[in-house]
């Protein structure tokens, strides 16, 4: 098994293609380590010299003494695969790869990086990489990278790590972090990923003792099954993973797409997927930092009841709204406790926001005794302080620091973040006394937003999922027309519109009855998906002639306008009126497998595009969570007026969840459009499955 | 007429309630200018002393020789109205005043209020406050304000100004522009608006030939058209509005109403008002200082298309994602310029974001040549260059300057954000030499798409509005049934489901028809609004015998479940099948009079709350842009395989906002819901007036 230390904390370590100068990439890592005083023993390789950077040099690997932990190979392309078979000669059990020139740029690039793959699986070596910036560890000075940004800032090692798919991206994110002051123990760049993936960064970074938050860039994700249970590790072990996610736009993803040579990937379901696990969505480098430097005291509230206490009435507006924009309740005090906040400040808003008012400058005692009521009383999962630029004034910082140390001396488990406008040498010396600071008060309230956000994921359950033994389902390797997938659908007690199949004119009038809202007859065949468009459909049926008539129109219309089609007959059904139109689907998706869509439907589908996903399998509960996901939720919980059938909506979802989750080799996708929700049931109005004619690729 | 050099530019003021202690309200103002050296006369008034703060004091304003231009006021709220007399009698043009105690306490305070607002209507003076932390004009060294801020901040001119109506909010918005180096001309805060209000602060600054950029904090506003008529002024002046209008949520909104005793209002009406009229509306106090400072190049690009070029692929990709949040495109380079680019750095990404690769480090040369192409054959209204923290290292900071510097020496109508990691020296450095650095790059790119949007906005012309000469329609002043609803609107040209009145069951057989979709009929009485909940409604109804059974149901279940309520009738009318539901509305707002208001229908109106506002009246051309507001746009503009009668929307919407503006003395709301949209035509199949039953108060 591989550890984090196996690859950040090697003892002995060759670096091929090693320069004699500074600024090549080659002569970066060995002069960093050099300089840092790196605790392990640096092997420089160059056939061309005797010593590099003062380090007597070696021609090759195999002319080293002895085995060796790690190689860092910087030479062309061409050269690497030999290099690394090398590497596995000395026992290395990782080797790094700056050198581009792999699958980025296709043709021969794309071989290289296949055969390095491939030694990596018969051997017991790990590879970053290629095309990547290299890694470091700052508690032992390792540091394998050309990057620029350590010689302007020096690591400091702390309990933060980055992993970046990007190697610029990710110094800048190392750069900003150093700035802010944070510690960074680790940073591990991942390129190309021939075999180390930035989802098992996470993993080992997860598993790591001296890491607790992780900040991550990702542009897409490869193996969804081991990024997923990177989080989850993250999230069972409580530890923050701060996940910047890019290519949400479709230009995004292009660049994405041309950035890394692989597919991006449906943002809906990387949303979903990083949401279930508990990683925290960034879409900002800043965003990225505050969340990164609010889990400094790892205080990670389970409520989401934001006290906020100001000396500006007008900012506590503002830190309200931004409140209620990410999702948290700034409730009111008690009235109890209001009347007492209103007996040391006559004048004081004391309702939360609380507003201490100018009587803050004759008399700071005030503000332990409001910030006492409001957690003794109040039952805030965490204190916002906006305190403008007063707090930086020099006369007032120290004081207001000793009011608020006195405040929260008998709340150290709660958190209290403090916003205000200071010189960089007070904020430190809050720090310092353990309060965190950040001046903008929206972004304090982001940030507080994210802890809150982590409190809840750490105390989630997993839920546990049963599911009944599979049925024996044969699915064929063709296209399926709609009789057969509503059969199909139907032995998992997904509840169809299921009609007769007409194959001849003269059967209707054997089945045909009068009933209320009469009928709709649809052509059925496998060749055709949208019946609309050509004639294929036709609705509100209510007599025997009239359906008569119905069967051949048609039949002539889809003749003439898909003559190439092949037609196994029409199929008859009840008409369902009223109800609620949804859209209820699943598919196998390429890099996370089986999941679960559900949204609004018909022409809302298209124009609101407010849908829903979740990993298949499900329970009631995860689905009944899944609709509560969506903006139209209310719809479907029971809004003014309306009363539509849940429980049966639920089952339906389940249902449908466990087919795509057992036939997740045999089937692509499966959707039900509308899906028709009534107060008595629940009831599909169509129904396609797509059968994967490729056969059990997707397991 | 008031301007804002009468305000802002005394020769003469006097400080009543000046005091030696320069900590104290009194004192502090005094202070300042003496420090800061204020280039006209100041008269202390205090009773108690000769001197104060070594100038000579008067006992009160009478004893001052000459008039006055300015009083400042520092005494008791009980006092102030004697002293607004005596300013009066000085012939002063502006008295202010710090004091607190007057309409946000009610009560007295609210009498002292309002005998000032008296002595403002008959008198030249114009008063700023009370409870208020006054203003300053940084050029002429004017300081009537007690804010510390600028005790640790000497204000320094520059052609940004604030408006503000909460003073410690203000003060942190002054600090933190200070901090940010933007140079402020002229701080108002208003408190209470006795008599000046923001919006009027905004329409002064707007015409001040030295302000360009206006920063403006609002909670409430109390003249709606005369705040609009501030936004024009700017608007047509090309001047940039930076808004922050808070109270977006109910917490907040709560807030905003404790804060400062007014009403906030609804805030889509705020949101389309701030819009329609060209200002820019914030949700963060950084985005605030973000935008002030983007338009000190004064460059509003007419278009929306953003080239992106870095030195990072992952930060484009980032870059790409923020810029489609907010609604920027980026276009992609033309065919033969990619190719151009790839002659130049046969690695780089050139389609855009466009990527310079490393190749960076080697030769800044491509730095211009890769802008020239962007600019010249791109199209881009507006360029943004990440450079990470490699522009921070002092080696390459200067050339990067150079070569952009060289970049766009041909493009000086061009706007450039720079987005690096750097020194404050060397960020300085780079905005003297007229490069705008936002650290970052979302930030860069909202910043931006603020920009676009002004620029967007001061080229928009306004519509010219014709309204026939309004129908002499009376209007009751009492509640109206559905009938008389009806009619009203058909006089307008409104089209609705208008049925026939029967008062007795005989009545039925005479207009019974058969028609294919059948009838629906509902109870007629002006004091039941929700005739669903209590069964005073009945659809479907599909012959004779149905309809007079239906007839009897109806008025026995409202006599059951309303027994008070009066009954004209049962309205019978045919039943209107299949369409889109939408809702289509208007009110008088208290703040903003008129509005017309439009939405996705039925239950969706509630679950969803996709509804878009304009002030009336509207043509079609406004009404069509209100439409495309909406987050369902696409469902009336014409979504896949629905077709409905656009024009027909548009003629109801314009002359519905029609009714409402020349009607919005006698009528409070209107409202169908729903509305019926179909291919054929639009119907509202109910209506419902509210009438206002105070006569002609909103004018």
């Amino acid at each position: 098994m591989t550890t984090l230390n196996q690859i950040t904390t090697p003892k002995s370590i060759a670096i091929v293609g090693a320069s004699d100068n500074k600024n090549r990439i080659g002569g970066r890592p060995l002069s960093h380590m050099i300089e840092q005083n790196f605790e392990g023993t640096v092997y420089p390789v160059n056939p061309n010299r005797d010593k590099v950077q003062g380090l007597k040099s070696y021609p090759n690997l195999q002319d080293i003494p002895g085995d060796l932990d790690f190689v860092l190979i910087a030479v062309p392309a061409k050269f690497v695969v030999n290099v690394i078979e090398d590497a596995v000669k000395k026992n290395a059990r990782t080797a790094l790869i700056f050198s581009s020139g792999f699958s980025e740029i296709g043709g021969e690039g794309e071989v290289y990086q296949k055969k390095i793959r491939e030694i990596c699986d018969q051997s017991n070596l790990r590879v970053i990489g290629p095309n990547c910036l290299g890694l470091f560890n700052s508690q032992s000075r390792f540091y394998p990278t050309f990057t620029s940004t350590i010689d302007r800032a020096t690591p400091i090692p702390g309990d933060i790590s980055i992993a970046s798919q990007s190697g610029a991206y990710g110094s800048h994110i190392y750069m900003v972090s150093h700035q802010r002051g944070l510690g960074i123990r680790y940073w591990i760049t991942t390129g190309n990923e021939a075999d180390l993936s930035v989802g098992e960064a996470i993993q080992l970074l997860a598993e790591d003792d001296n890491v607790h938050t992780i900040m991550a860039y990702v542009e897409s994700v490869k193996n969804g099954k081991q990024f997923i249970n990177a989080l989850e590790t993250a999230r069972q072990e409580k530890k923050p993973v701060i996940l910047m996610k890019v290519g949400r736009s479709d230009v995004g993803a292009a660049a994405a797409n041309s950035h890394t040579a692989s597919l991006a990937g449906e943002d809906a379901i990387y949303e979903e997927v990083v949401r279930a696990h508990g990683a925290y969505r960034v879409r900002s480098t800043e965003e990225m930092l505050d969340v990164a430097y609010a889990t400094k005291p790892k205080i990670y509230p389970t409520g989401k009841n934001l006290g906020i206490v100001t000396i500006s009435g007008g900012g506590g507006v503002l830190m309200a709204d931004a409140a209620s924009d990410v999702g948290l309740k700034v409730g009111a005090m008690p009235e109890g406790a209001q009347k007492e906040l209103k007996e040391i400040v006559p004048f004081a808003s004391p309702m939360n926001p609380v507003d201490v008012t100018a009587q803050f400058f004759n008399d700071l005692s005030i503000v332990p005794k409001f910030i006492d009521l409001m957690l003794s009383q109040g039952g805030y999962d965490g204190i916002i302080g906006f305190w403008t630029s007063v707090a930086g004034s020099p006369k007032m910082s120290q004081p207001l620091l000793n009011a608020l140390k006195q405040a929260m001396s008998n709340y150290s488990e709660k958190i209290f973040i403090n916003s205000m406008v200071a010189s960089e040498d007070i904020v430190k010396h809050y720090e310092k006394e353990g309060f965190l600071s950040i001046e903008d008060p929206t972004r304090a309230v982001v940030s507080m937003a994210a802890l809150m956000y982590f409190g809840e994921k750490f105390n989630e359950k997993i839920e546990k999922i049963e599911i009944q033994p599979p049925l024996k389902i044969n699915i064929p390797k063709r296209n399926l027309n709609e009789i057969e997938c509503v059969e199909i659908l139907e032995k998992f007690d997904i509840n169809l519109n299921k009609g007769k199949l007409i194959k001849n004119v003269q059967e209707i009038k054997n089945i045909y009855k009068d009933i209320e809202d009469g009928y709709v007859m649809k052509v059925v065949s496998k060749d055709i998906q949208h019946k609309t468009e050509i004639g294929g459909i036709s609705i509100n049926i209510k007599s025997l002639i009239e359906a008569e008539t119905k069967y051949d129109e048609i039949l002539q219309n889809v003749k003439t306008k898909s003559p190439k089609a092949l037609i196994d007959g029409v199929m008859i059904s009840p008409m369902i009126k009223g109800g609620v139109e949804a859209i209820l689907g699943a598919k196998v998706d390429p890099v996370f497998g089986p999941v679960v869509m559900f949204g609004l439907g018909g022409i809302y589908t298209e124009v609101l595009k407010d849908i829903s996903f979740a990993e298949a399998p499900l329970n009631k509960k995860l689905a009944k969570k899944m609709i509560s996901r969506l903006k139209s939720a209310k719809m479907f919980e029971g809004a003014r007026g309306l009363k539509l059938n849940l429980d049966h909506l639920l089952d339906n979802i389940v249902k449908l969840s466990e087919f795509i989750y057992i036939y997740k080799d045999f089937v692509k996708e499966v959707e039900m459009n509308p899906l028709v929700i009534k107060e008595d049931m629940v009831i599909g109005l169509d129904a396609l499955i797509i059968p994967n004619l490729e056969g059990e690729k997707n397991a």
